[in-house]
């Protein structure tokens, strides 16, 4: 006879089984996984088809039973359970998130890391309370320099860790979430309690969020000196990697679609970090002659905007297509980006293959 | 009532759109097409799946009224019919064909021209007489300097038109070929006679010769000096396109290919013009593990050579495979090639997306 726990727990196995066959699985254990691209086409991306990265097993935290301690440079720490911060205040906000190996397999000579191509990005309504409410709570001394994460997964040295700068820690669009795209998070996505950093890669949003240290001095854990960051292998100083560099991706006609001759809508995604993207253009075949796409929603800082452009009397034959865009502080997606030895970064504006006929 | 003549077209016209459907279309009007991938599995490809690069409409020259001028500083001024010509002495060649723009569309800014990816490839046995033998009844000047080969395509200004320095005018290789695989030339690949350059980019390999000029200055027409240049773009003076650089091509596994886990073997063809390739090798994943391929056959100077690598013991997941050769002149495949403004031989590295499970 199945106990109530057995239970749940094959219909938790169940709905992550589901959930990964909706995904374009990059590396098995642990589960890594790409959006696949018509998802891209949505909106919001489906949590069920919402790419995975994670550096280690996910690990299984009972929301019931976890508890998150706010300790280090703070008058008063806390220990919270994720029950206590459901009680808000809450905020909700649409965030693209990329990770910072996405486009690695673009890269030559082609770094180690996960081959992602494409598809290491998603947008999702996160809901959650302020990581500046519960620092306030706290009550940060006045020497403080940069906020630790943990997440609850890996190990020694080897923890999941990030910090986060005073001024990214209290802007009031990073989070502790509880929620993505309506439902409490799933065990894939940071169950119960996730860092969301709006405008960062991926790396900065620690899952399974379990202590909150503020600290004094610069911290130097595997995951900010060793990994993500930006390594030209010149013999320079690396730099981190923080802010999601400008970027779009061309949803369809996708890779090698067959299309009719004729009027052809070309459709796709613009985002960049903590910035509004204000301009999308189009190149159809090679050349230097770009064309501006309309966007088709007021664009909003570290949530992608969607952007349509309309390709008239395409002809038979091959042809080839680019989007570039363009961020509200001037920056433009670059035709190459430099190389880096872990192969981060990867915003260069890329060619789709569309057989017209 | 149908005549012979209209007979004999319909029946050429049917030919030709047989062939035109095993091919992967990149242009319709002048007709362009890549050689499907798995065609390059064959050791030779079939002629009906060569790639087909035409700068122009295919121009119909009657064998039996077509007529070859061999003009300019020569003693002896000839006119060949076709039939001349298979007197002989003929040679009999495999020659591996690969368009100068091959690759262009992984050339980051995207340069204009015919979109190709990695199909503008082939390896075919040629029989034809070699020039050096016609120039050697004409007779040469003492004062030459290159020959002239002109195509029945274009017009005026634009028709086809190339030279080849003395040297590899007079090489024994450097054929005027009347088979193909061995049948007659079709209209796609020249007929009824097709000047060989073997280890030269396609376009040194004049279709429909009609007339052959010895110069005594060097030739500027627009296929010479306007095209088929290595313009850097940097305003330092172009350098000619020539001989093709060394490089390999991943056959089996396709792109984005399921294999099962376990032992895949890799396959593909490695070439590079003039020389033999003396080695290639194949990395897994991302990094610089590189490890030595297995060559399938002898090297030949101009022609592919056909390699294997076991991949032992693949694990479930998205991996990336990568070949290099290296030929017997030391030179190895490079990661990336410096860009040029009409984007021409990129011999680069490739990464290839397989997933196993």
């Amino acid at each position: 006879m199945e106990t109530g726990a057995e239970s749940e727990e094959a219909t938790e196995e169940a709905r992550a089984e589901q959930e990964r066959a909706r995904l374009v699985p990059v590396k098995l254990e642990p589960f890594n996984a790409e959006t696949p691209l018509e998802a891209l086409a949505q909106a919001r991306t489906p949590t069920a088809s919402f790419f995975v990265r994670s550096n280690h097993p996910e690990p299984e935290l009972p929301a019931d039973a976890h508890r998150i301690a706010v300790e280090g440079a703070v008058e008063v720490p806390l220990t919270l359970k994720p029950a206590e911060l459901a009680r808000g205040p809450l905020r909700e906000l649409t965030v693209t998130l990329e990770c910072a190996g996405n486009g690695r397999t673009s890269m030559a000579p082609l770094p180690e890391g996960e081959p992602w191509d494409k598809g290491a990005l998603g947008t999702a309504v996160f809901k959650g309370v302020p990581l500046a409410e519960v620092l306030g709570r706290a009550r940060l001394r006045p020497d403080v320099l940069e906020v630790l994460v943990e997440g609850a997964d890996g190990e020694g040295s080897k923890r999941f860790a990030r910090t986060l700068p005073m001024s990214k820690a209290l802007h009031p669009d990073t989070l502790l979430a509880l929620e993505m795209n309506g439902a409490p998070l799933s065990r894939a996505h940071g169950a119960p309690v996730r860092l969301i950093v709006p405008g960062w890669y991926g790396m900065a949003s620690v899952k399974w969020v379990r202590r909150i240290t503020v600290l004094t001095r610069p911290f130097r854990g595997h995951y900010q000196s060793e990994r993500y960051i930006y390594d030209l292998g010149d013999g320079r100083a690396p730099e981190p990697v923080t802010r999601i560099r400008v970027k779009s991706l061309i949803i369809a006609p996708g890779e090698g679609a067959r299309v009719a001759p004729g009027r052809v809508v070309v459709q796709g995604v613009a985002w960049s970090g903590e910035r509004r993207v204000v301009q999308v253009e189009v190149a159809v075949d090679g050349g230097e002659t770009w064309k501006p796409a309309t966007l088709l929603e007021p664009p909003r800082p570290s949530a992608w905007v969607r952007w349509a452009f309309t390709w008239e009397d395409a002809q038979p034959g091959r042809h080839t297509l680019r989007a570039r865009a363009t961020d509200e502080a001037g920056e433009t997606q670059p035709e190459t980006v430099p190389w880096n030895r872990l192969g981060y970064g990867n915003n260069a504006v890329q060619v789709r293959l569309v057989d017209v006929g």
